[in-house]
């Protein structure tokens, strides 16, 4: 294997400055193609100019960082966008270790490596619109007519906000054949590694979602004057619905799947009237189809049957099926040996239970991820953190990774 | 006895024209001291003079009729205003038994009774205005400062609102003393008559009301990265405590004991993000104070029960509590008596579950109420509505008991 010698604390050095462009108190605000956004991309732009790579930015607003040369290349990153409020670490932690990685490869002579940071990951035009363009998930023109979320009384279209990819860099467009493959190192954003006191967590698949909205509709009365007999009480349905799914689902589960009634609104809901209607939503996540179908299929049944018993009406509408996405064996099981060498026994196997940019890059990559625990597993806001130490040790591990996968395809 | 001949086309004419005034669709608009509702006082002040009555507005805007002389008489009414789109019974149909009653014995020589419509006893200023000021329940400095409700972001007073009871007729003041009884004749609002295809209800007692508003914090988290065993899920502990809860009371509770979670509030309420807060209020409503407490600190115990199982915080506060009000026996047994004459069979004796101005009238003067069937117990709803044969069959009821009554105090 081929050593690369990262520094980490150039990498930590980045990250502090990377977070006073947009900074609010502890929290970062980049939104895609605001002014930090453009800022912190043109900071990375000199950075990897600097850092001897090419600098191109696609018309999606993706920034590039490439080696000299045109030989294929392994591509690390993530993106530099958040959330309007989020933490200072979602997403460009990723780009820096590229960026960090690509450098010391560079400066020491070691193999070529290419960087990115991927446009509007967190959805401020409703996805993870610049590598579904990028890999073709999401034609252009379809990603043009997306509409600012952040917005929506008076929006723009995505295609007058990447009218400011200019101000980034010099525009142009990279292939993905270009790459042997990506890996992308983020932060959990979840408890796991944290509440284990683990330093990483290899990703083996991003999940897969089913989601249903349900509508129970009963009849609203006068909570005084309408004896318990004879009402319709849509509230009671989900309360009574909520506590079976989990006898129904704990059969069905594994120790990672997770599910969840995150959302009901009912009417009229006031203290005084009998609910009329609720409506909520179940969403499971799990790194199996056949799991996640076979859990859809016993949520609505459930919903069916209380409806049914309980005199309600019941409107089930199912969801878009997020399909799960596998990582790359190969690129897997460098990760974990890296991890063991740089962390033995405080690493785990671990499915994604958010999405990223990798879902949609490893529909034309071998693709991978590479987790940092998130302190207290607190995501998309101001107070998520990492230790320092756990961001040096995870940069150590991707570079020992990459020193294995270097030159090899 | 004496024997009322009262005559129910008449009435059922009056109820007719009165729908008119605020008429919207088969609904009612006749908030307290609007339009609609200045001028159907003015309306029922006409009949009451020209019946011979005497008209005197009181500084509330409740309207009286009183027969001549300043003998003690029998009170009957309810209340003319309505909600802000309400159906054409509610309180109406007792002010026109009222008036039925006095001017049928004002024609024929019979007995003397006085006929009421207290005003914004649909709490357009948040209570039963008129009728507790009246009694002496609220001052009227009090009542004054009160907000408009249906116009929080621009409130008039209480005391800008009442400067319109001069429009109805002659101002002054009348005193409980002037009466020996008070009955309400009133549209059931719930569906216990017209299930049971029963034509009248002679109400017991007005429920009491205990409320908790409770709220469960846990913590918001990312639906995907948060396995369920870090989970502190607010919603859920909504969910299990709703379903306990009626494990708990099945014990406690009479046949005719209601309870009601009618409005809960989930933070943030998101599809993706396991539920951080859930706010929600728990209703008791019964005839007995016992049951009422002992419902109350059970329901109380059980959150904190759910709370401390889930990891979730519990902030519990207690609603003012309204005590039940006893009907007085005699009024109620001269009812019962002429439900069995006019209705063999087909009455009963009942609570009542909402709130009226008899509520507060009890406090001053021995009260009771008649109760006529809704259809499908519908209520605050344009679709209120009570065959036109039972209206009439309550007012024969009522002018039976009235005849019972007269003349003995």
């Amino acid at each position: 294997m081929t050593r690369i010698h990262v520094d980490p604390a150039r990498m930590l050095s980045d990250l502090d400055h990377l977070r006073t462009i947009g900074g609010q108190g502890t929290g970062v605000a980049r939104r895609a193609f605001s002014d930090p956004d453009i800022a912190a991309r043109k900071w990375l732009a000199d950075q990897m100019q600097a850092a001897g790579l090419e600098v191109i930015v696609d018309p999606c607003g993706n920034l590039f960082g490439l080696p000299p040369g045109d030989g294929p290349c392994l591509l690390v990153g993530s993106h530099s966008d958040t959330q309007p409020l989020g933490g200072w670490l979602d997403g460009i932690w990723g780009v820096a270790c590229g960026l960090e990685l690509a450098r010391a490869a560079q400066a020491n002579g070691g193999p070529p490596f290419a960087v990115v940071s991927f446009q509007d990951e967190e959805g401020r035009f409703g996805r993870l619109t610049g590598s579904s363009v990028w890999t073709g998930q999401l034609s252009l023109a379809e990603a043009d007519a997306c509409l600012d979320e952040d917005a929506l009384d008076d929006p723009i279209t995505f295609a007058t906000a990447r009218e400011r990819a200019k101000d980034i860099g010099p525009l142009g467009s990279v292939s993905p054949d270009r790459f042997t493959a990506y890996i992308e190192p983020h932060i959990e954003q979840g408890p796991v590694l944290d509440s284990a006191g683990e330093a990483l967590g290899v990703v083996g698949a991003i999940v897969g979602v089913r989601q249903w909205s349900f509508r129970f509709e009963g009849e609203a009365n006068h909570a005084g004057t309408t004896p318990m007999q004879l009402r319709r009480d849509a509230l009671q349905g989900f309360a009574s619905y909520s506590v079976a799914l989990n006898e129904v689902f704990a059969p069905m589960v594994s120790e990672r799947t997770v599910w969840t009634l995150g959302r009901i609104v009912v009417e009229p809901n006031a203290n005084s009237i009998v609910p009329g209607a609720a409506s909520f939503t179940v969403q499971i996540r799990d790194a199996e189809v056949s799991r996640l179908d076979a859990m859809a299929a016993a949520a609505h049944t459930l919903a069916r049957q209380v409806a049914s018993e309980r005199g309600l009406i019941l409107q089930a509408t199912r969801g878009s099926p997020v399909e799960p996405v596998p990582m790359d064996p190969r690129l897997q099981h460098a990760l974990e040996v890296a991890a063991e060498t740089v962390a033995p026994g405080r690493w785990r196997s671990m499915p994604s239970g958010a999405l990223h940019d990798a879902s949609n890059v490893a529909r034309v990559l071998p693709t991978a991820m590479l987790f940092a625990p998130s302190i207290g597993g607190i995501s998309h806001n101001p107070n998520e953190d990492t230790r320092r130490e756990d961001l040096c040790v995870a940069l150590e591990a991707l570079a020992d990774a990459a020193g294995r996968l270097a030159n090899t395809r």
